[in-house]
């Protein structure tokens, strides 16, 4: 895993609709949009042509080789200013708060796949811990499919005391955890200020964390295999909060 | 992707979660089971040791590097006899059949998590194209945590040609699909013998597949991103299935 030293990254996207993502949220300006001149067209490759006008420099495959950090670029890189992180008390204190908060979430692919799930259920926020966490990777951007332009993230010094903070700010901690005691489908507060709390891969929530949930609950399991990949339990997690609030 | 060129694969097992359930299932004899001897020992890996028995050889970790072929292998690799693939018509015939048929998925991390999410909702059987599919390669058998020991795999000429076998045997075919006319949380039938239908990363269904399905549902997207990626598609579907199944 590559971290960005400081900060949060995001500086280099990966990939087809990321890139794309990038350009029509407009929030960060891309530098350069380097494109494999191998490339063949299509709906999303011409959008992104024109989006990113003087920025788009076409180049030879093997530079797109040497550019990337992953290898799912899709023959499309850009480049662009960091990420800046969010500010945990706005993010607790908007309207209809839905944040995600990832305590030692390490592997970039399933950072970025939690993103892009919790993006598209309408969440309003991620929380990731300063240490122990993957940043925004290439790998990360690539997976979050344009999400990290969309859904803002704040850095924090430990998830224990953010859970506190958004005690004091009215919003509901709701850890995932094997042991839960109620079904996730069973989650009657979903339409109040929430954070869905999710524990690293494997080991899952840490003692301190849990014990600042308000509730814990758990995905019913139906087979022999004893738990779900992390970014699936936030994708079942996020979507029936959506499903909840919809009603 | 690395393709099986005969059979479904799955001979190579890496990963401690997936070397565990190739052991506790017992349905295939693990040959031979690699441990790095710079291995951290925990719960998992006292487990796997005790059930390896003969079948365990401890070597230097450079060995492992050498025989991985991903690099998610935690220091654990068994080697085992190729999975055998299942008969689709004895799958749409069981009680309770719940289906997962992929057309063309070709992803192997993807594969690994449709069917780590699967197993995990009480799905009975996957479906999977003898071409334009990823087989069980050594990333899927990681990826799927072990799903691969219990959940079944039919390998067939064609998803149409299977959809039309499964409505001769009674099963519904339902089909995920963006432009879906019905909500996959309005699904009322998931407690009938059900197969569900996912298509390629990035193009959705193919026409001929979308054709054969009897409804089609759509996931409810709140955000910009204007996807799930595949697997996350499958954890929503299938934990629907249990979730009403389970009332």
């Amino acid at each position: 895993m590559t971290k960005a030293p400081q900060g949060l990254g995001g500086e280099q996207v990966e990939g087809r609709r990321a890139v794309l993502e990038l350009l029509r949220a407009g929030k960060r300006r891309a530098r350069t949009v380097y494109m494999s001149s191998a490339m063949s067209r299509d709906g999303t490759v011409d959008e992104i042509v024109e989006r990113a006008a003087k920025a788009l420099r076409v180049v030879p495959p093997e530079r797109i080789e040497q550019l990337a950090r992953t290898d799912v670029h899709q023959g499309v890189i850009a480049m662009a200013p960091a990420l800046r992180a969010a500010d945990l008390d706005d993010l607790l204190a908007a309207d209809g708060a839905f944040l995600v908060a990832l305590d030692g979430v390490t592997d970039p692919r399933n950072l970025g796949a939690v993103m892009r799930s919790a993006e598209t259920a309408g969440a309003t926020g991620v929380v990731i811990p300063r240490h122990r966490s993957a940043h925004v990777t290439p790998a990360v951007t690539k997976t979050a499919a344009g999400a990290i332009e969309y859904l803002p993230i704040a850095v924090v010094g430990g998830i224990p005391a953010a859970l506190e903070r958004a005690a004091r700010a009215g919003c509901w901690s709701v850890g995932l955890d094997e042991a839960g005691d109620r079904s996730l489908f069973d989650l009657d507060l979903a339409d109040q200020p929430i954070v869905l709390v999710l524990g690293a891969e494997g080991r899952g929530l840490a003692r301190l964390t849990r014990e600042r949930c308000d509730v814990l609950v758990r995905i019913p399991m139906h087979g022999h295999v004893a738990s779900l990949n992390v970014a699936a339990a936030a994708t079942l997690a996020c979507h029936e909060v959506a499903r909840r609030r919809d009603r």
